[in-house]
C-alpha cells in the first residue's frame, strides 16, 4: 500500500481538490494515451452497481439489452449529415490493420444511432413489432480537446437506449418518461437532486428533434449534465429507411428516441457529496458499504474474534470489507475515509471491555459507541440515514444557489458567483452564443415547469418579447 | 414478427445448420462491417448471465474488477516483442481523429497485457501489495481473415484476468486454479464437459511461458477452445519494469498470469446442445427459462386467467416470458423452440377442463400433462433435469469419440472422421506444422493426466523417443 497523499481543501482550489480526490480514492490511474483513464475497483465498482440496479429498472420498462459493433463504416455514418457534422472532429478513425490500408475508413462509435438504425431496418416489419425498445451498455469514444477524469474522457462507458415507435405521441411520451426515470434513479440511488428540463435548440443533440436533460449542481456551483433523452422524430428513420406497415397496410417511417447515462455520474457523485477527506459514496452504489477495522488485533484474541463474527454477520446483507493489516488505526481510518466508504466499524480492545464497538458515519464523521448486539439492526438504518442526509444537503444547496433574475446585469453578477440563474430568454442561437462568450455560462435547460412560452417577459439578452421566450436555466458547466 | 426460416438438418450440413440456428434464434444480425455481428437479446442475455454468475465466482476468489482503455499506443505495445509480433497482422490501428493525423499510432486492444503491465507498475510497491488480482470485462478486436458468429469474430466480448505474484510457485498455482474454475463453470452453468490440459509450445499464447486450456467437443466432432489461462512468468514484468520490494527489501520482478473466457462460449452452447429445431440453452444461462404460451386465449377467460396466475407465480423464482399474441399454437411453439427456451407451458382450453396444462421440455421434446397445482414444484426440478441431461449427453459423446492411437495411419483415419485423437507426440514445432498441413488437425492440449513425459512411447509423427514426448490431444478445431 502506497502512502496516502494530502487532499487540497475544496474551498481553496476546487479543480485541484477534484484531482486529488480521484487520484487518492482507489478511483483512477492515468493511462498512457493522453486523456485516457483506468477505472480502479472503487470507481468501476460504482459503475457495476449502477449497471445492475439500473438494469432492473430498465427491465420493468420492457427494455431488452443488445450489443452492437464498436466500428462504424464511414459510408453508413454519413447518411445522416447533421449527425456526422456534429461528431466529425471527435471521431477516432481506423485506417489500417497491421500494415494494410483498409478500403474504407471505420469510425470508433461516438454513439450508436446509425448502427441501431441499421438493426431496426432489418428487424421491423409491421406495427406488431413496435414499440421496439433496445439498450446497450458499451464504451464510446469522443476525442475531446480538454479532458478530466469521469467528466470528460475520450473513452467513456455508458448505456444508450434506442427505441422505435409507430407514432410521434408515443415516442415523445417515452422520451419524457426516460428523463423522469433518470431523475428518480439519481435521487434514489445516487442521492443527487436534479433540475429536469428541455435543451434549447442550440444545445440539443446533433440529429435530435428535441433533447431532455437532467442537470445537477456541483459543490462549486457549476452544472453537470447527468443524463439526456432525445426525441429523434423521423430524423434517422427517413435517411436509414426504417419503415413499418401500419394497420392500413401502408408503409410509414418509425419515430425514434435515444437516451443515455454515463460514467460522468461518478464525477457527479464526487462533486455533489465529497468533502476535504475525499469522496463520499452513497450507500446504494458503494462497492464497500461497511469497513470493519481490526485495531491492535495482534494483542487481543477478542478483537480478532469479534471482527470475524461481525464480518460473518454483516456480509449476509451488506457489502463488507475487513482491514486486518498491521497498519496504524489512524492510517486505516484515513484509508476508509478517502475511499468514501459510508460506514466503518472500529473494533479495538478498549471498547470491547464493555462489549462495545465504535461506529463512524462517513458523511457526518459522527462517532457512536454501540453494543455489539445492536450493530446488526443499526447498520441498515444508518445507511438509509446517510443516503437521506446526502440527498437533503444537496437539495438545500441547489435551492439556496438557484436565483431568478430579470436583467442582464444581475445575470452576469450571479453567473460570476457560480450560481444557477433562471432568466427569461428568447432561445435564439445568436443570443446564446453571445451570452456564452460574455459570461462563460451556457443554457442548461428550460426547466419542466417553464416549458410553456412567456411572451410577457422580455428576453434578458436582447429585450425582445418573442413567442419563443422561456424561463431558461443558465450556469457555468462541466 | 418476421416468419421463421427453416433450419438445415445438422447431419446434412453442419456449417449451414450453425448459420441457420444463429440467424433464426433471436441470436444475431450481421453488422455492416465485414465480420461484425450484432448480439440480439437472446445471445446478449446469455452473456449477461455468464457475466453475473461468473462475477460471483471471481469475487469468492478475491478478484477485483477494473476497466482499462480501449486504445494502446504503439510505443507501449512494442516493448514486449514476441507479444507484438504475435498480434501485429490482426491489429486495428487508429491513425486519424477527424481530419488530423495522430502523432502516434494507436491500436485497438486485442488483449490488455501491456495496459495491465503499466497499471501494475504504478500500483505495486512491496510484497504487501501482492498478490494483486484484477479482472476486466471488455470488448477486444482481432482482425481475423475468416469469421463466424461467436466463434471467430473481429470484435468479441470477454473477461480477461491479470494477476501479479511474488513468486513463481504461487503464480503457477493460480494459473492452474483458474483453468479448473473455468472447467467447473462450464460443467455447472453451461452443461459442457471439457478436456483440461496444457498447450504445446507451438500453440501457446504469444508472450506466455505456458498456456492451459479447456477444450470442448462440438456435435460435429471438432474441438473448440473454450477458455485459457496463461502463466506469464516475468515475460511482461521485466520489459515493463513491474517490480516489488521483497521481505529482504530487495527489488524483484513480479510473476504474472492472465486468463479469459469469451462470447465464443455462446457458439459452444449452440454446437454442444443444439438440434434440428435450433439452439437449446442450458437453464442456468437461459435469458428466458420458461415460456408460457396462451393458446386460443381469445376464446376463454379461463385461459387468460390461468396464464396470468402462472406468470405471477413463476416469475418470483424463474425468468419467465408470456406469449399472448394471436399467432397460431404451432407458430408459438416453434418460436419458443427455435430460441432454445428450456421449458414451455402450453395453456389451452381443452387441458384446462381438467385443471391441467402441458409442460414441454426443449431437450427431449417430451410432453407432460400436469395439474396446475403441481406446476410450481415441478419447474425447478425439471430445469435441473434438463441441465443434467444436456451435460450427460455431451459427456457420452465426448467419451465415445475420443480415441487413443499409436501410429500415424490410425491418427489420420480418425482425424478424417473428426474424432478427438490422443497420441504420443514429441511436441516439436516442426512435427506439429507438418501434421496440421497433412491432416488439418492441430494439437489441442496435453491432457492434465498426461503432463509427465512418456519417453517409452514413440512420437506418432517422427518416431523419436524424446523426453518431450507426451500423450497429446489432436483434433480439427474451430
Amino acid at each position: 500500500m502506497k502512502k496516502l497523499d494530502k487532499i487540497t481543501p475544496l474551498e481553496e482550489d476546487f479543480a485541484k481538490w477534484y484531482t486529488d480526490v480521484v487520484k487518492n480514492g482507489n478511483l483512477i490511474k492515468y493511462g498512457s494515451t493522453k486523456g485516457s483513464v483506468i477505472y480502479l475497483p472503487n470507481s468501476y465498482g460504482i459503475w457495476e452497481l449502477i449497471q445492475n440496479q439500473f438494469n432492473k429498472i430498465l427491465k420493468e420498462k420492457g427494455v431488452q439489452n443488445v450489443y452492437l459493433p464498436l466500428l462504424i463504416p464511414e459510408s453508413l455514418f454519413k447518411i445522416e449529415k447533421e449527425h456526422l457534422e456534429g461528431f466529425n472532429p471527435e471521431l477516432a478513425t481506423v485506417t489500417h490493420v497491421g500494415n494494410k490500408q483498409l478500403s474504407e475508413k471505420l469510425f470508433i462509435r461516438p454513439t450508436s444511432e446509425v448502427l441501431f438504425a441499421e438493426l431496426f431496418k432489418q428487424s421491423i416489419d409491421s406495427y406488431n413489432d413496435l414499440p421496439l425498445i433496445y439498450n446497450q451498455w458499451a464504451n464510446v469514444l469522443r476525442w475531446e480537446k480538454t479532458t478530466n477524469p469521469f467528466l470528460r474522457s475520450r473513452e467513456f462507458l455508458w448505456q444508450e437506449g434506442h427505441t422505435c415507435h409507430s407514432n410521434p405521441l408515443e415516442a415523445r411520451k417515452f422520451t419524457r418518461s426516460m428523463i423522469s426515470t433518470y431523475a428518480k434513479f439519481l435521487k434514489n440511488y445516487l442521492a443527487i437532486p436534479v433540475v429536469i428540463g428541455k435543451k434549447t435548440p442550440y444545445e440539443k443533440f446533433a440529429g435530435a428533434c428535441s433533447t431532455y436533460t437532467i442537470e445537477a449542481m456541483m459543490k462549486d456551483g457549476k452544472a453537470l449534465q447527468a443524463g439526456t433523452s432525445h426525441y429523434l422524430a423521423q430524423n434517422f428513420s427517413k435517411p436509414y429507411q426504417i419503415e413499418f406497415k401500419n394497420k392500413n397496410n401502408q408503409k410509414e417511417f418509425v419515430y425514434g428516441t435515444s437516451w443515455g447515462i454515463t460514467t460522468r455520474l461518478i464525477g457527479a457523485i464526487i462533486m455533489t457529496h465529497g468533502d476535504n477527506r475525499g469522496i463520499i459514496i452513497p450507500p446504494k452504489v458503494a462497492p464497500v458499504q461497511v469497513d470493519i477495522l481490526e485495531l491492535f488485533g495482534d494483542k487481543s484474541d477478542k478483537v480478532k474474534k469479534t471482527v470475524n463474527q461481525l464480518e460473518t454477520l454483516l456480509s449476509r446483507k451488506f457489502r463488507v470489507r475487513v482491514d486486518r493489516s498491521d497498519k496504524t488505526p489512524g492510517f486505516k481510518a484515513s484509508n476508509s475515509e478517502i475511499q468514501g466508504v459510508p460506514l466503518r466499524i472500529e473494533v479495538g480492545p478498549r471498547d470491547l471491555e464493555n462489549d462495545m464497538v465504535t461506529l463512524i458515519r462517513r458523511d457526518t464523521l459522527e462517532k457512536q459507541l454501540v453494543k455489539i448486539d445492536d450493530i446488526k439492526n443499526l447498520i441498515g438504518k444508518t445507511l438509509d440515514d446517510i443516503h437521506n442526509n446526502l440527498y437533503e444537503q444537496a437539495q438545500i444547496r441547489l435551492n439556496n444557489n438557484t436565483i431568478f433574475v430579470d436583467n442582464y446585469e444581475d445575470f452576469k453578477k450571479y453567473i460570476a458567483q457560480q450560481k444557477f440563474v433562471i432568466a427569461p430568454f428568447c432561445c435564439s442561437d445568436h443570443a446564446e452564443i453571445h451570452i456564452k462568450e460574455e459570461t462563460g455560462a451556457s443554457s442548461r435547460c428550460v426547466p419542466k415547469e417553464f416549458q410553456k412560452p412567456d411572451e410577457e417577459k422580455e428576453c434578458i439578452y436582447c429585450g425582445c418579447s418573442s413567442k419563443t421566450n422561456r424561463y431558461v436555466l443558465f450556469a457555468k458547466a462541466y
